[in-house]
């Protein structure tokens, strides 16, 4: 895997909320290397709400260790 | 995505509150941007006791984030 | 949205209990603002083991938070 | 709802487990109040492997709250 | 029950991770007590993705309370 | 069990992460300790995207232990 997570120190919420995005698709880009088959999965869970709300749970997670490494951007 | 995060920091519970909702929300609209989609799938998640469980966890999650970030509002 | 959350502090740990049960039930106040619909689905997920057991998970997700908040009534 | 939960503080881990058990029953016993419905859910999730582990999971939340306000039993 | 959990603190972080998994396990023992149905259960659940994934999340939720209270092995 | 958890910390948030997604594998080898039956559950799981969005949710509960060991790498 190429170097992806340089550091959990963002300079806004914002961008660490997006962090946390990224460290929920990464789990599955790990579990899951062939882009085909993600990219044919995508369709599926992007129209249904508990699938959505499952994804939002994840990145709510990894929002969690984000927003404490940067000490809540205080 | 436009700005919509620039601070945990809120004035009062309640509004910490309120801005987990919108943190939960905001995953699932980076998930699926198209607002049209969403709105399909509202009418079925918001009656389905299940799903409104599924929802209130994630606010719990976020707002276990926002609550750390206001050291609680004390 | 009336004022209900004025502060995380309370003065026991079942008092503290009972409002993680409270900031439980908002989240999904909020997402179905409908008092109907709402009463509706109390038959269908109050008889349903695996419901209540979610239910049960939220309940304690949110008093980790209210627990925190409240240094453990220590 | 009488007196039953007097302080997050045990003497033993083990105790502290015990009352997260408790702490997860008492979300179901507030939802559905009668004692009558729990003992007709009980053979259901009882001999349902995933429904074991998603009470489980509820303990695990609440004993990281107990472990919390017990310092541990350090 | 006799007595299974003197204390949290573990010589290794592997020996915390095991001791997690006992966690785990216990309530589903305090809950459906009968060897006999636990066994039962068991060539069910072992062999289902998503059974296995959510045993993996109680551990991992219990290595939390258990990586603390040793202050992380550190 | 071999010896397979030296340490929580790592060099790098990256390979934190990596920790995680091992972490989260190994309740499921304790479990099921047939590499058979794991490598037949796989073709399963990797195509569902409920399931890998459950490994992703099961990676992040790992990676907030391991990053709070590592101070967040910071």
């Amino acid at each position: 895997m190429e170097a992806w997570l340089p550091s959990l120190i963002t300079a806004t919420p914002q961008e660490g909320y997006e962090l946390a995005i990224k460290l929920s698709r990464m789990a599955v880009k790990y579990t899951q290397p062939s882009a085909e088959v993600r990219a044919q999965l995508r369709p599926v869970y992007e129209k249904d709400a508990d699938s959505l709300t499952a994804v939002s749970q994840v990145v709510a997670i990894n929002f969690q260790t984000v927003a404490a490494a940067n000490n809540y951007w205080k």
